[in-house]
């Protein structure tokens, strides 16, 4: 099945587009879970025990988890294979796995990296279940960068969401960049081409070729919408970002298909708000598991016809 | 020391701004190194091997490797592993390391892509060694992509080269969009801003920050030069890739200092070129060897004033 239905289908299921983004950091992690030690051994086991209760907290709420390979990787390799363990313990879980890894590098480069993150292991001993179902890409190298991931996703089902118009304002020095056609408006109409060709869409018009799509003023974004009506965006910038389910409406479809929304500090850390900790005390799952239900409820009702 | 320095230094100690990229694939190796099973050990085992040799064997003849990330990536987190160690085997040898992981991320994340590819280890048992002396970055997502990295060169002494021209031909189709000045032009000036402080450059004024910069035209390479008279550059698509010594020559300062020229393929692989095949048999580290050796001397005289 193709990875536009079956994100649908999840959607459905949980009745909300709320995907909790995994974004594990030391000093952030509950005191309960503090290592003793100061040593990356000790500092891995902390994170992985951490972003294991949070799945297992969330995944009752929401359809997916988006899990941000650059918070392991501070951890170097050993935080990389506690990446790919919690991809499998989401899969475990139920839940669809983003994995965000905004890789982008020259075609010969990027055929490894799609090896790595996206497509099935060619090795006995590599479980596909530690690879997620879509991967968030840079396609700034152009289409070459993209190509390998595009024939990963047709032989697997799996997906993308390359990089459009990021939620972080600094980026519009460079996505803002060219007059009356901006930069990200380019990228936009690339991720179009690139990802719209028969046999990657599915049933529903949906490509396995997505795009990362903050949601910035009302006119843009519907702009955005009707320029790319193939294309499934991942709308980050919720929560902590500052972004309301309202903001990101007009870049869901009108049948409320075509978009999810990720939100990461404000759920996986909602117990260090003063909020939370009084009504959950050392709960803290209770917490995160709270702040998930809140979200996946605050922005069930984008997801349904408009 | 500043990084423009020691790589200045080490450029001039032997001769040559080659840099030798280590770009290992399973399938290429030599047969003696093939694994005779298809597990993920044996492969990161015949890799690392591999890459080991090849470091050794072109070490008398460079000022450093880049190591690409992308290849080891590939092999999962054992492969990361295995790129670890090998930074630190080459600094063993005396080799400056450019860790080539074109990562690019909005400023939260960013910070945590320094950590785990620029910074100085805060654990006690991550061995320093094992952190490149630069790193190559996309800046696609503005300043903010950029600056954790910049902080750990200030702060270590290590550097950067920022995507701006690559080497890809399929990059073209978004480095060259936005008519009179190009998007890359657009990049440029922005690396040049971002690396463009006093503590920032030594004291020839070379910068930290460095770009990615592929020979293109002799007119536009020039033209790039000197809009960026502060910026290391890092020359990809000697080789394999068609570029020749004489291409890259306008990417230089005129005192010879300012740029590095990476070849990958046409060294790591000497061993099956049929040339090469015949003049040293089943001695393949002789055939690297001796291609490194020749694209040094080769590149040799751009690295003088001209």
């Amino acid at each position: 099945m193709k990875f536009a239905t079956r994100l649908q289908q999840a959607i459905a299921a949980k009745g909300t587009p709320a995907v909790v983004g995994i974004d594990p950091v030391l000093d952030k992690l509950p005191a309960a879970l503090q290592p003793a030690e100061r040593t990356l051994g000790a500092a891995v086991a902390a994170i992985e025990t951490f972003c294991r209760d949070v799945i297992e907290a969330v995944a009752p709420h929401v359809p997916a988890v988006k899990i941000n390979a650059g918070f392991f990787e501070a951890l170097y390799a050993e935080g990389l294979a506690a990446y790919y363990r919690l991809v499998g313990h989401a899969h475990e879980h139920g839940l669809l796995v983003i994995g965000d890894i905004k890789r982008g590098d020259i075609g010969s480069t990027a055929q490894l990296y799609a090896c790595g993150h996206l497509t099935t292991p060619a090795f006995d001993d590599v479980p596909a279940e530690h690879i997620p179902d879509a991967a968030t890409l840079a396609g700034y190298l152009g289409e070459n960068a993209v190509r390998p991931f595009i024939e990963a996703a047709r032989a697997t089902g799996r997906g993308m969401f390359v990089l459009v118009r990021p939620s972080d304002p600094g980026a519009d020095e460079v996505h803002e960049f060219g007059g009356t056609t901006p930069f990200y408006r380019h990228m936009a109409a690339l991720v179009d081409r690139w990802g719209n060709a028969p046999d990657l869409l599915d049933d529903a018009g949906l490509s396995c070729v997505g795009a990362v799509v903050a949601a910035k003023d009302a006119a843009s974004n519907a702009e955005l919408r009707a320029a790319l009506p193939r294309t499934p965006f991942l709308i980050p910038g919720y929560g902590a970002q500052g972004k309301t389910a309202e903001d990101c409406r007009p870049l869901f479809r009108a049948d409320g298909s075509g978009a999810i929304i990720n939100a990461s500090r404000s759920v996986i850390y909602a117990f260090s708000k003063p909020a939370h900790a009084e009504r959950f005390g050392d709960d803290w799952r209770g917490a995160v598991a709270a702040a998930a239900a809140d979200f996946a409820r605050d922005v069930a009702p984008l997801g349904r016809p408009s």
